[in-house]
C-alpha cells in the first residue's frame, strides 16, 4: 500500500520534515536495517582484526591499504550516477501511476449513451463495462506480481466474475501465439456496434465517442505493459549497483580508524564508531533503495501501487455507475443562490 | 495565499533581485527564523563550552573532533541530493497548479449548448454547473486541509449550497466502500442525456462536446487526487532530510573556531560569529524549505494555492455565466475599424 | 523587443559565437555594466584601504580574513543552485512564449464557418473576432506592465476599439467580486449560438469546432495568467539571490591580492587587477541576469515579449482575415506541374 | 530481444539489486568483457615494461609521466559529459519505444466500423489492415537492420504476404524520387472512401474516425523514421567518446603502481592489480555502453526492440481481429454480481 | 545535410563508438580544426617566448603568472554551464525537428475527402495542396538562410510554381504591416468551404476534419517561426561563450610547461606538447560546437535540416498523392493468409 504522508507536510513548519524521520512504514529504516546491520558487522569485524589480530608489519600494510582505499573511494562517481539514475526511475514510476487505467471516463459515457432501462439494456451496459475491467485485469496479471498471485489462472478470473464461462471458452478457442488481452476490446467494439444497430446507441457520434474513450483506455493498458516489458536497460542498473556496492566495500577498509599515534593525515582521532561513514551508507543506500522500490511499482513494497484494490474498486464502482445509477437523478431543485 | 512578486521583477534592473530580499511574507526569513535561532543558540552553546568549560586535554580532543567533523561535512552530498529532489518537487507542484480544475470551459459550453431561458432551462443549466462544482469540492475536501477545515462534514457542503438535501440523501444512500466523488458526474451525464431527449441539447455533437469537457474536468480532479494519494516516496524525502540535518549537525561541531594559537590549518582566525556557516545554513535550509512548502501546496502556507478562494470563485462565476448571462448579448455595433 | 540573433548563428563557423560577444542590445554588458562598476569600485576601495591605510597588525588581520573568506567562497554552491534555478526559469519562460494566445486558428474557422457576405454577416464575424482579441487584451493588461501602461483604464480599451461603449456598460454592470476576463467568451458563445440558430453557422459540427477552438484560446489566456499569478516560490529566488550576492561579497575580501612577500600560499603574485574574479563576476552575475530577464517576460527588457505589438498585430490581422478576405479567392489556375 | 528483469525487482528486498549482478544476457560483463581484456592486457604490458625493462633514469621519467597523467585524468569531465549524454540517449530511446506503431487502435475501429460479413466485407477489412501493416513494415525496413536483413528486397515483402503482386506493380510504377512509404496510406484512404460510398462505412463520423486513427499511426511511423534520420549530432557523440577513451588511455599510464620506495605521494603501496582503476573502467565504459546500446534500438543487441516479432504479431493479430472476430460475440449472460 | 550514422551503431560492439571517430563529414575535426590550429599556434608562440626570449626575472614572473592562471582556470565552471546550456539547445533543436511541417496528414485527407476526378476536382485538390506547401515555404524563407538564398524574392516563389501570378497579385494587394504567411490558409479555408457548398466535400464532419488538420499544420509553421524569432536569450549564450573562451585563454598561459628545475609543484616534467590541454580543448570546444551547430538548425551546416529538400519532397509527393493517386486503388485480392 502506498505510504501517504502529504497531510503531514501540508504546512511548512518548524523543522517541518523532522516528523517524517520517525515513521516506520515505508521508511528508510525499515528498508535498510538489514543491509545496515551487515555493513556494521563487517566494519566491526575488520576493525577488530586490525586492532587485535594483526602484527605490527601487517598493521602497517593494512594502514597503507586503508589510505589507498579511502583515496579512491572519493573517485567513484556515486552521487552523479545515482542522481541521474534515480531521476530516470522516478520519472518512469510517476508515468506508470499516471497511466493506471481507470474506467471512470468510460462509465460516464456508457451510462449516458447506451440507452434502455430494461434488462437487455442493463445487460448491455454491464457487459461493456465488464469487458473494460477484464482487459485491465489481464494486463495487471502480467504486470503485477500481487495480482498474479491472486489470479494465478484464468479460472480465478472467471470465478471472480470478470469473465463468464462462455467468454472464457471463446477466448481460449482463439488461436494466436501472442498475448490476447486485446480480445475483450474487440468484443466491446462488436457489442457497441450491435447496440448502435439496435438503436440502443443513438448515432455514430455517440458510438465513436465510446470507441475513442475505449482506445484511450487501451493505450493506458498497453503503456503499462510496455513499461513492464521494456525496463531500464540492465546495463544501466548494473552500473549503478556496482558503483554503490563498490563504494561501500571500499569504505569498509578505507574508513577504518587507523592508529592515531602513527600520524597519518586525517587519522589523529579514533572514534571507534564511524558515524559519518554510517550516515553516508544511509544516504547512498537509501537513494538506491528509492530506485529499488520504484523500478517496479507493481510489487508488494510498502510504497507500491495497490493494484488489487484498484481492480476491486473499478469493478464495483463501474457496475454501480452503469446499472443502478443509470438515469437515476435527484429531483432538480432551485439552489440557494437562485436569484 | 500565493505570494505574487512577478510585477516587481518585470524588468531586469540594477541588482534586480535585491528588492526581493526585503520581503517578509513568504520569505526565507519568515520560514527559517526559528530554525536559524535554534541553530545559532546551539552553535553558541557549544562554542562557550569549548572556550570556557573544557580543560586543556578536553580542548585538544574537541579540536580533533571538530577537524574530523569539518572534513566529513564536505563529503555529505547535500547540494546534489537537494538539487535533484527540489527539481522533482517543483515539477510536481507546478503540475498540480496546472491541473487545478476550472469550470470555465464547461460553463461556456453549457451556456451556449443547453437552451431555454424559461425556469426549467435555467434550473437545468444551474444544476449541471452545480454538479461540476460539487465534484471539485469533494476532491478538494480530501486533498486540502484548508478546505477540509471549512467543510468538515457533508452538512457544511449542503449548507453552502453546493448540494441539495435530496441529493445528499441519494448520495448517502448509495452503497459503495469506495470514495464517491464521481457520483455528481453520473448525475451530470444523466441530466445532460435527459436534456438531449427533451431537445434542450440539440444533438449528439453538442452532447458529446459537453461529455468530453466533463471528462477533462474529471481528469483534472482525479489527477489532483492522485498527487495527494501517491506522494514522493517517503524514503526519498527521508534521505534528503537526513542529509541536510546531518550536515548541519556536523557543522555545529566542525565549524567552530578553534584556538588560533594551536596552528591548525585553516584555523588562524577567530571571528566568533561563523558568518559563512550561517549563510550556508540559509542556503541549504532555505532550499529544503522550498521543498517543504511545495510538497503539499494545498496547506495553509504563504505560498500555497488558495483553494477556498477558488471554490467560491468557481461557483459564483459559473452560475452567473450559465444563468444570468445565458443568451445575454451586447447590441452588435460596427467597430471603429469598420472599412 | 526580443533580440533575435539566430540568423547570425545559422552556420557553425570559425569561432562561431565570437560575433555575439560584440553585440550591445540585450547583451550581458548592457545588463551588467552598472553592477560591474559597483563591484569594481568596491574591490578597489578595499584594495586601497589594505594597501595604504592599514597598519602592519591590521594588515596581518586582514590577510587572515581574506584567506578565510577565500576558502569559504569555494563552499558556496553557486554553480549548482544557479544551474537548477536557471533551468527552471528558462523552461517557464519558454512555456509562456508557447502559450501566447494567437487568434489565427480561430480566424480561419470563423472566416470559413460563419457565412454571409452581407453587412450582418460581416458584423457577426468582426464581433466574434473582436471578443477574442478583447479577452487576450484583458489578460495582457493584468500580466504585462507594458500593456498596462498603454491601457491603464477600461476607457483606453474602448477608445482603442477593442470594446464598444455598450459592451463596456454591460461588462461593468455585471456583478462579480472576481476578474471578469471570461465575459467576452460568454458573449462569443452566445453570439455563435445565435448565428447557428439564424443558419449563419451551418450545423453543430461547425459550431462545436468553433467552441473547441475558443476554449483552446481561453486555456492559453488562463495559463499566461497562471504563470503570472503563481510564480516561482519567493523562497527559491531568495535562496539563489542570497547565494550569488554572498559569493560576490565574499570575493570582495577573499580575492584581494595579499602582500607577496608574506608568502601566503597562492599569493605570490600581485596583479592589481583581479582579472579572474572579474570574469567570475561576469559568469555568475550574467547567469543570474538570465533569470532576472526571463522570470517575467512581460516587462520592458530588451528580451521581453513584445506584447503590445502582438495585440496590434492580432487585431489587425484577424479583422482583415474574417472580413475583407472572407470568401475572397484567387482564380484557380492550373499550376506549372499540371500533368 | 529485450532483457526483462522487472519481475526480479518487484519488491525491494535485502540488497535487492545484487541478484541483477549475476545475469549474463544483456549484462555489463557480456557487453564489456572484450574491452576489459584489452584494457587489462595493455595495463599489464605497460606495468611489465616499467618494472622489468626500463633503466633507472627511464623509470624516473616514466614515474613523472605517470604522475602527470594521473593529475590530468582527474580533469577530464567524464562523469558530467556522460551524465548529460546518457540522459539524452535514454530519453530518445524511450520515445522511440513509445512511438512504435501498434495497429490495435485501428483494428478495433475497422472491426466495428467497416460492416459486412460477406466475402467483400472481409476482403475490405483485411486489405485495410494489410495496408496499415505494410506501411510500418516499409518504415521498419529502413530503420532496423534486423528487419532489413529479413526483407532485403520488395520481393520478400510480397512473399511474406504484406503486399500483393498487383500492389507492388502499382507501387513500383509510381514515379517519385522520394521514399514511398506513404503510398499504402493513400490506398487506405481511397479504399475507406470507397467503402463509405458503398455504404460499408456508415457515415462521415465513422470515416473520419478511421482517418484520424490512420494519421496517428502515420505519425508514429514518421517519428520513428525521424529518429533514425536525424540522430544525435555526430559531434556530441564524438566528444563523449573522445572523453571516455582519453580518460582510459590516461589511466593506463597514470594509474600504474610506482615504486613505493621512491616516496611519491599516494604511491606507497604496490597492489599489482589496480582494482579501483578496473572498477572505474567498468563504471564509465559501462555507462558509455548504455548509450551505445540505446542510441539505435533497432539493431540486434540483447536489449534492442524485437521489431521482427512486432511485425509478425501485428499482422497475425490484426487480421484475426478484423476478420475472424468481426461481429463475433460471446453470448451475453448476467454476471455474478447481477443485483 | 544531416549526418546519419545510426546504421553504424545499430549494435553495441567491441569499442562500438570508435568507428565514429574516423568520420570527417559533420565531425568534430572538420568543425574544430581551424580553432585548434589557432590555439596550438598561440600556445607554441607563448611557449617559445617563455623559453627563448624572456630573461631570468621575466621568466620567474611568467612562471608565477602561469601558476596563478592555472589555479583559476579550475574555478571557471565550464563543465556545468556547458552541460545545462547544451541540454537546452539540444532540446530546442529536437523540438524544431519534430515540428517541421509535413503535409502528409493533410494530403491523405484531401485525397479522400475532396471528391471528383474531373478537371475541376483535380484543380481543387491541387490548389488546396499548393496553399499548404506555399505557407510552409513562406515560413521557411524567413527561418532558413538556405531557403532564403534559393527564394530571395516572391518572384522565385512564383517561378517555382508554388504560387500563381494571380495569387501573388492578390497577396501583394493585401494591406497589412505584418507578415502575411497566414494568407494562403485563409484561401485554403475559403476554397474548402466553397467545395463544401458545391458538394465536393460531403459534409461538415469532413470539412472540419480538414480544417483541424490545417490548423495543426499552421501550428507547426508558427512554432518554427517562434523558435526563430525568440531564441535563447543572448545573455545566456554570451555567458557560456565567455566562460569557454576565457577558459582557453587562461589555459594558454596556465598550462605552459615551466622549467622543471625550478621545482614548482606539478611542474617536474616538460613534455613540450601539452597533450591534455589539447584534449580538453577538443572536449570543451567540441561541446560548444554542438551548441553552435544546433542553435539554428536551418543553416547550411553538415548537420542542419535539409529544408530545401523538404520543400521539394513535400510539393512533389503531395501533388502526386492528391491528383494522380486520387481514388487509384490496386485491385483487391485475397492475401495469402486468407482462411
Amino acid at each position: 500500500m502506498t505510504v501517504t504522508y502529504s497531510s503531514k507536510v501540508a504546512n511548512a513548519t518548524f523543522f517541518g520534515f523532522h516528523r517524517l524521520l520517525f515513521k516506520w512504514r515505508g521508511s528508510i529504516y525499515k528498508l535498510l536495517y538489514r543491509e545496515f546491520i551487515v555493513f556494521a558487522v563487517l566494519y566491526t569485524a575488520i576493525s577488530l582484526v586490525y586492532r587485535l589480530l594483526l602484527t605490527g608489519a601487517q598493521k602497517r600494510y593494512f594502514e597503507k591499504l586503508s589510505i589507498y582505499c579511502d583515496r579512491y573511494a572519493e573517485q567513484i562517481p556515486v552521487t552523479f550516477v545515482l542522481g541521474f539514475y534515480v531521476t530516470l526511475v522516478v520519472n518512469r514510476w510517476w508515468n506508470q501511476f499516471v497511466n493506471l487505467p481507470w474506467p471512470d471516463r468510460l462509465m460516464f459515457l456508457i451510462s449516458s449513451s447506451v440507452h434502455g432501462s430494461d434488462e437487455h439494456g442493463r445487460l448491455l451496459r454491464r457487459t461493456l463495462m465488464r469487458y473494460v475491467n477484464l482487459t485491465s485485469l489481464l494486463i495487471f496479471r502480467s504486470v503485477s506480481t500481487a495480482v498474479y498471485k491472486r489470479f494465478p489462472t484464468m479460472d480465478h478470473v472467471v470465478e471472480a466474475g470478470f469473465m463468464t464461462a462462455d467468454e472464457r471458452k471463446l477466448f481460449n478457442h482463439l488461436k494466436s501465439p501472442h498475448l490476447k488481452y486485446w480480445v475483450p476490446f474487440i468484443w466491446f467494439g462488436n457489442l457497441a456496434t450491435k447496440a448502435r444497430n439496435e438503436g440502443r446507441i443513438r448515432d455514430s457520434v455517440d458510438l465513436q465517442s465510446l470507441m475513442t474513450e475505449m482506445n484511450r483506455y487501451r493505450s493506458w493498458c498497453s503503456l503499462l505493459f510496455g513499461y513492464d516489458w521494456v525496463g531500464i536497460p540492465l546495463v544501466y542498473t548494473q552500473v549503478v549497483t556496482l558503483a554503490v556496492y563498490t563504494f561501500f566495500f571500499t569504505c569498509l577498509i578505507g574508513r577504518q580508524f587507523l592508529d592515531p599515534t602513527k600520524g597519518y593525515a586525517g587519522h589523529d582521532l579514533d572514534l571507534y564508531i564511524p558515524i559519518f561513514t554510517l550516515l553516508q551508507f544511509f544516504f547512498y543506500a537509501g537513494w538506491l533503495k528509492v530506485a529499488e522500490q520504484l523500478i517496479n511499482p507493481f510489487g508488494e513494497d510498502d510504497d507500491d501501487f495497490e493494484t488489487n484494490w484498484c481492480i476491486d474498486r473499478n469493478l464495483q464502482v463501474s457496475l454501480l455507475a452503469v446499472d443502478e445509477m443509470h438515469m437515476s437523478l435527484p429531483k432538480m431543485k432551485k439552489d440557494i443562490y437562485w436569484n
